[in-house]
């Protein structure tokens, strides 16, 4: 049975409510059909990493054309410029200092962590599910890998793939060249199936096509029910693995054969929704959780213009290649406006008709008014922070930055500026040109806005420091 | 009448020609149509300024369509990193040396220069005005403004523009902040019809807008021969100007929205050949003279990720956002192979079916087999020169540096390198990680390519040093 036709028999009654005009109740009505959600993600890939956002020599013609169909965003943030607290925030919606999902030492995650994200947080997934969802994560969860803090326990169905980074247990190689050598025996990564262990190393050379394959399998699975996928790769991340397919393909060489394998998985799911009549019915978001990692040079992405990359909050740490593809209801074009991964909570839910959790305070904000109507973006602020300090605030095209340190090249001082640096985005995205100077009244208002945000921010228990074995 | 069914009716009997497989002279044969040719050049336009080539706050929908209907080229050169010699290459198809029109002092033709392009080199316009192409040049010139100069003594038919360039004839205003300012009074540059000056200082509010006007108005008049319009914006070199349509309208500022105004007029120009119904016999190509002049910040353009700008033989100074568009021949995608201004004087005689002058080196490739049957481009080299004097060569994706100067901007020391830097240009794009200790062979071969170039090479008389009133 055609699912669009049974969503449209399903719908009638809203239908007609519509047609009346007439807000019979106060409550959210129910959307004429709940739209399927996949999220798409790349690690560590840069702002400039793709054909469409600039690349000279990466081709990514599937991501090009998914940009042309649907909405290219230019400024749409990361939660933060490293992996754990850059998809506490996907998850929660929220900051990743209110989940404990950052510290300034320990900067993610680690294999003798203890912490993971605290059941107290309601997961993107959990809503969903609660809503009738079919829900998978597939690909790297990074976000607690002991049994209580895996995503089958925050709101997935469906589990696939590596609980945290893939250069994590190194046993094997040496130096900065076993980032290339695609030795999988140097990396000791687990690759689970929901809660067990079902290979150990992961073939990182597979991985990113079995990534796609049971991503498509699930959407195949599930096409009949509303369905979230939250596919989460694990590269471009160093170490650099390619299946055999896509190996040397690439100008750009092993990075580059990464990024379009990943490319044509996004092409292979795309087609997919297509080949199954439910494209029209599935919203598709691309986007990155953090800035590349220049400490690897080659080996590592670029953030095209953008200054600095992952670990600072420079916008080429935290500003992401993002886009939105959704045939017949987004809008195409390109979106200059801001945006962040902690606005997809909200955004779905609103798609979805459901009510988003009203006892806690969340930093997302929905979206979907510039999705489906190009209206500009409720998102006017963005809170820079870099483990649980706040470094930098956006509003506006105006950025401020009240202390600066560079990613992980280099000099490695943390400075303070007093008054703030102040970059006019809009005008210079590069972040080449201060101009604090010549807008005291600018900076009052930003500092305005951090202290409001700092009056009523209480940070969660910190989940990085916890350590297996200790207290 | 319809100019399409007139030449299919006119190419008939090469169209049987073809069908017999046999070639029975030893002449190129008539082409069955002969495409309209318009080459529209931003000035100073960077690598990264176009939304298409990555710019995240610069709005360019006509160019970003343009590009997806035809070809994106990531790896297009000028033939120099400033105005005239890079005009000279476009203008002849060979490098600017073996016409004389570059020098190590005097990079440019200045308002006192008394030389020109010299009557002995044959143009693009020339050789299809000679093959019944009517030919407009609108816009800046720089290739001399004595009369003998004149694009109307070069082979156009028709001329309207500025002979040099917008910030020359400067006679008020001061420092960095008058480039913004937008008095036309500051800069006294004559406005050209033809070989008369038509208005002094030129309006330069209204220049971009007029100069679509006249490409338009040119078009429509000639649409039943074939054409040529040579299209040499002068802007968003400083000192930026722009319209009041245009005013105010980017988030980029004022060289945003001049770089907006154009994108327009490329729009407008697209539509019009669309209305005129020969769209699909017209080969549009846009393309810059060279990279972004940085000395002047904000009011200066992006290279994105390339290194430098404007003046330099790094990539930032030479490399060019560049689109063709020709529906229904152009085979559309992106192409990363080598392509340079100078190739598109063979391509377009190929394309028309003329004959390439045979009695003069030719340093342009006709690349019409990459345009038109994705083949893979026959340009392998570039030569970078700065001035009269080589500091790079690139083959395939290397690019070894001999000599290196910055842009304007720091130290301007020439600084020499042996064994020259050697970049991959595939891999790193942005000539950051130099390789040259682990590719001798590499190294020698390129310097064999260069003894090849230079031991044919005859420069021409130089024509930059000549200055008016002078022997």
């Amino acid at each position: 049975m055609d699912r669009r036709n049974f969503l449209k028999t399903a719908g009638a009654g809203s239908a007609l409510l519509a047609l009346t005009s007439l807000p019979l109740f106060a409550i959210t009505p129910p959307p004429k059909t709940r739209p399927n959600f996949v999220i798409i993600l790349g690690d560590d890939l840069g702002y400039g990493d793709l054909g469409v956002f600039g690349h000279p020599t990466i081709r990514t013609p599937n991501l090009d054309r998914m940009a042309q169909e649907g909405q290219k965003w230019t400024n749409f943030y990361a939660a933060a410029s490293v992996c754990t607290p850059s998809r506490a925030g996907i998850m929660t919606g929220r900051l990743p200092i209110r989940s404990g999902m950052c510290d300034d030492k320990h900067r993610v995650l680690f294999p003798d962590s203890a912490g993971g994200l605290p059941q107290s947080e309601i997961t993107i997934a959990r809503a969903l599910k609660n809503a009738g969802y079919a829900t998978a994560c597939v690909g790297k969860w990074h976000l607690g890998h002991l049994p209580q803090y895996l995503p089958t326990r925050h709101g997935f169905d469906y589990y696939f793939g590596i609980p945290y980074s893939n250069d994590m247990d190194r046993v094997g190689g040496k130096g900065r060249e076993a980032f290339a050598e695609q030795k999988r025996e140097f990396w000791n990564v687990p690759l689970m199936r929901n809660e067990a262990i079902i290979e150990r190393p992961a073939n990182q050379n597979t991985i990113t096509k079995r990534y796609t394959e049971e991503t498509i399998k699930f959407i195949k699975s599930n096409k009949d029910k509303p369905f979230f996928v939250y596919l989460a790769h694990n590269l471009p991340h160093v170490p650099l693995f390619v299946s055999d397919d896509f190996a040397d393909i690439s100008l750009r060489g092993l990075y580059g054969d990464v990024v379009e394998e990943i490319d044509s998985g996004v092409g292979q799911i795309l087609q997919t929704l297509k080949d199954e009549k439910i494209d029209e019915n599935t919203l598709v978001v691309f986007t990155s959780d953090n800035g590349p990692w220049l400490s690897f040079n080659e080996l590592g992405g670029s953030a095209g213009l953008l200054r600095e990359g992952k670990g600072c909050t420079f916008e080429g740490g935290m500003r992401e290649p993002t886009i939105f593809r959704w045939p017949g209801t987004i809008k195409p074009g390109v979106v200059a406006d801001i945006g962040a991964t902690m606005d997809l909570f909200p955004t779905f839910c609103k798609l979805a008709g459901i009510e988003i959790p009203g006892d806690r305070i969340m930093d997302g904000f929905d979206i979907s008014p510039t999705l489906t109507e190009a209206k500009k973006s409720p998102r006017d602020i963005m809170f820079f922070y870099r483990g649980t300090q706040l470094y930098a605030i956006r509003k506006g095209n105006y950025k401020a930055h009240f202390f600066t340190q560079i990613s992980y090249v280099g000099d490695q001082t943390k400075y303070t500026h007093e008054p703030p640096l102040l970059y006019d985005l809009g005008v210079d995205p590069g972040e080449k040109y201060n101009i604090a100077d010549k807008h005291p009244d600018i900076i009052a208002d930003l500092r305005q806005e951090v202290a409001k945000h700092q009056a009523n921010l209480v940070p969660g228990e910190n989940q990085l420091v916890k350590r297996i074995g200790q207290n």
